[in-house]
């Protein structure tokens, strides 16, 4: 029952996420690690006190070069805007810690590279937090792929569709502001690393973004509201991914739907206890689109609950996430999805932006 | 209550389903022109009788000629394949005969180009055979959205995909040969003319198609299993169209969703007597798809049952379609969609192919 | 290719939709006996004759004696009143013409009994209109229990629920009026058919129904509102039923869900196409309910189309209805349900009020 | 940020459950008390020793009165058989430590007539788990009703159903005797809590449960493997419920249909993050149920996430009622539901077994 030194950069919305998951994740899964609250960052101290106090860490600061810095942080999270990602993660890799990295992995590409090669150079644990491909019902899609349950792929259709732009009197403010915030920057990471886990490596991409509402209540928009690419895989099959953050209606529209020669998979995270499977066996009278609520038989279910149906939701994801985290830590081995895959997902993004400049399709650089 | 003689070509799939429309549609819907059927016409003589007696023909022939020519034929139905549309359609035209044709309108833009021209010349009835768009539903759909009741419109996805040759066993035919028969000839027609009658004229498009498996039992396979189109309205709304006919698990899948400023709408036929309609209105508390079950308020919905959510099927947009057609007769004017609409959606279909050829983005013939 | 001259009493809600289906059903189904509209009768010269006209009937009376009698009449549908059912069946009968009459079968158990005994007399076919056990979805759970898809059954739940009266400030009229207008008379019988068509014969009920809305604006109202009922079946299996007309949001709430020791079904009418189907079968991880969208493998589709999905609607039960009434003409047999069927109905529907007065378990009259 | 210590007894299922709950619940709601896990008791030594280790207590033991008396140990949560509760739940009430009691208070109402007594002479705060109506879903299903968002309720049907035992296969256990095991003693109880908590108290019930399967490999069982009640609840409205432990493909069936004059309400636990909302509003044309998925404006949503529709889960059900606890604990008062709820219930339930046995409407005891 090792305890290990956890220190977390950011205390908002994602910093409170992982907080929470250490707090509870050795009690879950009975890891053989066990987070200890060390300390939090945060921009200003005091919100850094009030993060340390309502999550429960030891200490705070305002200094992210201090928590990285301090002995008995071992491992560290990073859940500051993208910019930061890099510094950040750099320091920790320059002093052998572990680290974890919300998504996306840096600012561009550029960022993710050198980070891949800082981190595979230095043989350190690293891991980027792509946290909706870690429901149970998603893990189990991707099982039932490796498993060829549905035959060759055919088809794959993505979204990350969400509406908190919908309103165009939303105003103007951080988020409408960068290409980092941005509908390929903020949301396409999550479905492209979705693709990218279910399907394969991407091949090429013919996309295309636009701003929708340029003008909002105090100010222009200088980012995209929503992006549609239509693309091939590695493995010859075409796909398309949508995502928006203006699709009125739509809260966590995270779906996917995939067809293969002998079935299909669909799945929609605003129901992310179900998973919706189509096999060609039996008579053709009793097929048809079977509704799979997830379970004790499926990929880190159990540990939440011994009942079927009984689900999980958002931040028992980020829970799975720290645990996947400490297990690579207590193996001393990366666990995907790691930079690398970090780093896969940003050029699958730089190659959208080509190809919509370009007006036609556009290879993924591949490495 | 004036008779009205009807001549149907053809008596397989579609030929039934306008024999059968037009034995009930005077009951339901009480019109002004009652029609008799008076002839069908089929390939062979031994099919031609047989689908006489069973669909209660006064006559029957192999010559499609003879019928059109028969004074006792008031009216023409087209129901044979795409390639006779063309002269079966010129030829009832020259005798000023009232024409509806099923879908497409020809086997190519030169096809409907010439039979545009010629209807309008002779000033004769025309329609063509888009009957999902008939659905109360639909039409509801296209009320709302006339009514701005989800605001301005800023993404439209549309498929229409079917799963009839998901089986690569499933052995080669006359439907997979000929462009005409793949699902840009087949299929993609139906869906087009939803997206021009939902979202008006479409002004590019960037398609892609292939054919996925490309020998099967019998023989190889000419003609695309699937394909996919990034589009942009004249109104400068963004969307995206698949169309399959490999899409394992999908029986009806002609689905649409329309995201607007207010609101959203969603709708899948085999769910045929939903609308599922989001509203920006009232506490965010209570917001959420509404799903509304079609019903005595809705288009053309009363004639088939007084009580709400008693539901309609698919014979039933057909009977709604011969309602039109009599209509127009009775009216003499062309219904919308008429041939011009016909050409439209063939237009798109040829500008969707020169684009995948291309590459890139191709503008849509605009006339 | 015979003809039969068919005769219909009413021309309301179900004397239209018998009507509508006369009209279609042999073109439908290329039915041995093939009707023709010969004559209606409505209670008053004005909407007897635009009945005529509308449906395309030969003649119109007011006078249902002369309809029965009529010798170009040879079958007689009932669609009027149930208080009528019973004198005009019997008139049939004593010249023994095939009758189908609406559901109920009469006014009363009285009424029924009356009716089977004159009818088996006279071998008369007969034939009760429980429309809604006729979509080809619940014809296939039908097959699906008898081949014992599911296993042994262990629940049976039902409810027929609409809200056509649920507003208190809908106005009193002769839907409040008298017990045959009730939700046990109107309602219940659809569903007590379809338990009894499901599960078999009934061997006790517990019931309770009662008037929510005493007072409406006209009127004070005398029948229920809404009744319940736990019931145990000849076989052992305990369920409940429901029925309401004031069931708020519900429009055609006809849907039962029956659990076995191997499976499970679940159906609702305001989704009529779809039947959900669970077994115990393959791994527990992929097990769950599936959605079935009917299509040309289950029962009485095919006529309608030749793609799955396509779906059906509510004047197709009435036209499968009209099919299975010529067909038992013309095998010269009873067919389910008759009207010995319609009799253990209303035996039922007696058993349940005598339970809610006695405030205890009723055993069902066995015959 | 005053610390608690708390201690468990129990560390299966729900033993568990609270310990987690109680390490995250701080961090998630920044609670005025903030736990600190001081002792976990379980029959045996082993087990107490890896529920320590796993759960992360400082002690364990086997001595729950030991655990009771502890000094450290400032709140008491009970997570044992029914059997035990009464005595631990004695002890420390009459230590004036808060308790929480795992659900249903105790074996019998003599058990939780007596608790009530207790906690209330001694004043001691005190509740009882009925986690699954804390459910931001349900938690807002009841401010609706309190608004009178659909009126005045007509009608109400719950269910809670399950299949761990619908295969007749599974042996008998613990599970399959005593009736405290049974549906009635287990499931009913969290349906009939619902019940109260959404409708108001009962007045009289008429029930009905049985023994399915009699027999199972290892055993005789002698309790029941389901029941329904018809109910009236005091303020005039009637109801059915339902439980079933072998409703085969049910995993999570906690469900209710909840009629109004002005709505309707629908909800399934087993897509939990989601309540169905039907209003008499607006034109009939655009009336439906809307699914309204949770979200920040739903109650304890925003403390798990910031996004609507990502969605909770069940731990995060038991972490609301720990945040509850320490509240309840912080104001010195009791909250819903205390122990005064939880005898409610358990007299429901025995007046569903009395009318069972008597066959006819019995009425709860009103106190
Ligand atoms: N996986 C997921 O579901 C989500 C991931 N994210 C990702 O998480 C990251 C953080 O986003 P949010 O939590 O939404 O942001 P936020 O704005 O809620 O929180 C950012 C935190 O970073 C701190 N911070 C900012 N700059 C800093 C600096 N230079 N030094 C120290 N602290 C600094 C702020 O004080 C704040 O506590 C981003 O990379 C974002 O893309 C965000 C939301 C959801
Ligand atoms: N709106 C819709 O939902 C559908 C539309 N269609 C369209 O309907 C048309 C017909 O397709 P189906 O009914 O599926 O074909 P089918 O193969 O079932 O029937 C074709 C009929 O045309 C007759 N025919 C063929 N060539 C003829 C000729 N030269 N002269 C006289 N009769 C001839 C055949 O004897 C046969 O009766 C096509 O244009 C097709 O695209 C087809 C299926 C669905
Ligand atoms: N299967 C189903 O889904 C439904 C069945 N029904 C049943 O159908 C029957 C008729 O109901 P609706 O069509 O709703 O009634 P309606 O009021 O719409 O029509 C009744 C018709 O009967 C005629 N009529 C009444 N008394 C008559 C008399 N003494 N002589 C001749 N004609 C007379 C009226 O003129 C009218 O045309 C009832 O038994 C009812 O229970 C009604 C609605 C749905
Ligand atoms: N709210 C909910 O969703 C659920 C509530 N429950 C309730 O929780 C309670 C516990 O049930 P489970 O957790 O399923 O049982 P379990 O069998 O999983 O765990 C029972 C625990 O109690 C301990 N224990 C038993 N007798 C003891 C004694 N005399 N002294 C000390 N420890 C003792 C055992 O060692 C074990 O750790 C029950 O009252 C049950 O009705 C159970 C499951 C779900």
């Amino acid at each position: 029952m090792a305890e290990i030194g956890i220190g977390i950069l950011g205390g908002g919305y994602m910093g409170k996420a992982h907080a929470v998951a250490m707090s509870s994740v050795a009690a879950l899964f009975d890891t053989a690690l066990r987070p200890r609250l060390e300390m939090v960052c945060a921009s200003r101290p005091e919100s850094a006190e009030r993060y340390r106090q309502a999550y429960g860490f030891a200490r705070a600061t305002t200094d992210w070069q201090a928590l990285v810095a301090d002995p008995a942080v071992e491992a560290v999270v990073i859940a500051t805007p993208q910019e930061t990602h890099r510094p950040i993660a750099e320091a920790a890799i320059a002093r052998g810690k572990p680290v974890f990295c919300e998504k996306p992995l840096g600012a561009s590409p550029a960022d993710s590279a050198a980070l891949v090669a800082a981190a595979e150079a230095a043989g350190v644990v690293n891991m980027v937090g792509f946290n909706y491909i870690r429901t149970p019902a998603s893990q189990f899609a991707r099982q039932l792929l490796a498993e060829g349950a549905i035959g060759e792929i055919t088809w794959f259709r993505g979204e990350h569709t969400e509406d908190f732009l919908a309103d165009p009197q939303a105003p103007a403010s951080w988020r409408t502001r960068g290409s980092a915030n941005g509908t390929l920057g903020d949301l396409a990471p999550h479905m492209v690393n979705a693709a990218l886990a279910l399907m394969g490596p991407l091949d090429r991409v013919m996309g295309s973004f636009e701003t929708v509402h340029a003008a909002r209540p105090g100010g222009v928009v200088d980012n995209d509201d929503q992006a549609q690419v239509m693309c091939r895989f590695a493995s010859g099959v075409m796909g398309h991914i949508h995502v928006s953050r203006i699709a009125t209606g739509r809260k966590m529209g995270y779906a996917y739907e995939i067809t293969g020669t002998k079935g299909a998979i669909r799945f929609d995270q605003e129901d992310q206890n179900a998973l919706w499977l189509y096999r060609m066996e039996g008579p053709e009278a009793t097929r048809g689109f079977t509704k799979i609520l997830t379970g004790p038989e499926h990929p880190d279910y159990l540990p939440f609950c011994q009942g079927p149906g009984h689900g999980t939701g958002y931040q028992d994801q980020i829970i799975i996430e720290a645990k996947d985290f400490l297990e690579a830590i207590h193996a001393g081995a990366a666990r995907w999805p790691s930079f690398r895959d970090g780093h896969a997902v940003n050029r699958v993004i730089a190659a959208i932006r080509a190809s919509a400049e370009a007006g036609g399709w556009v290879a993924v650089d591949p490495a």
